[in-house]
């Protein structure tokens, strides 16, 4: 969809990071004047509803200095260059749990903050886990500490604002709506 | 939560715009090494579920220059300095749909992209909905088309994937989940 197209007039790259880059565009409106728009390029993501055995979820709780507070998140991370969003899921599922699945999803993907930036996240959904003996390790930046909860306490915590996160929200409010359904 | 907290060695400021500014920090990890952090610093936000008499949610499409394509979204806008979330909803609804609300309740906060972003998104429902002769003028480089849509069009188009933004799809199911409770 292009409606209100927005042309690109000149871009002012910024800063180019490990993760993210910024660039500002001056872009023409479909009313023909002009303005500039901030915009963080993002690799795209991944986040994986990882579901035990016996119906429980596993959570990743994680310091986030953006916000100087830990947050209690479903595993998730970012695109390597070239990678396959499904080899990332199975990936970062390792790494952060520990856990490999025996099968592997796509649910569904969204746009996390469209007004700024372009990061897109393709949840997914691991079931059949088995617990590997020495499973890859992940970032050595990264620290966490795992939760399993059911999906009952899942939505609780969204309800009582102990999960904060809009993607692991989401998620959870997704995975309910669809056993509702029947298709999960 | 201060779990797995990593204090602040350095702040090298990169980038202050209108909207969004960019900080990289040095940090001390809890094992005593050190890393980068790339960090978005956003005011936050509101997003608004406004509902009409017949129950129905007034969507807003609206071109993303970050996306390079049109989503369709709940109207939403970023606070202001100083501005009470409240405030800003009512105001961001006035401006993006021409209405104003009897009744407007805080239903949740979340945090879009905790991973490089400290955006956080208040997400307000609006009621008893009258149209204004002449609203507030929104920002001038914004274009918006509405769309109303019933809540089960707009469950379908979460699971269509015809809503891709985030903050829109979580909105849709946290609704449906209180309409379901008696909640709303």
């Amino acid at each position: 969809m292009k409606k209100f197209e927005e042309k690109t007039i000149s871009t002012n790259n910024i800063f180019k990071g490990k993760i993210i880059s910024l660039q500002v565009d001056e872009v023409e409106l479909p009313d023909g004047k002009t303005a500039k728009r901030e915009m963080v390029k993002h690799p795209g993501a991944v986040a994986v509803i990882a579901m035990t055995e016996n119906g429980k979820i596993i959570m990743v709780e994680q310091y986030r200095k953006a916000l100087e507070r830990s947050l209690l998140e479903i595993p998730a991370g970012k695109l390597e260059p070239g990678e396959q969003p499904k080899l990332t899921a199975a990936r970062e599922l390792e790494e952060e749990t520990g856990y490999t699945a025996g099968n592997l999803e796509h649910l569904i993907s969204f746009y996390t903050s469209p007004g700024f930036a372009d990061e897109l996240i393709h949840l997914y959904i691991a079931k059949e886990l088995k617990k590997v003996e020495n499973p890859r390790a992940g970032d050595e930046d990264e620290f966490v500490e795992l939760h399993k909860l059911t999906i009952e306490e899942a939505v609780k915590c969204v309800e009582d604002r102990r999960i904060y996160d809009a993607k692991t929200a989401y998620a959870v409010l997704y995975l309910q709506l669809q056993l509702a359904m029947g298709k999960i």
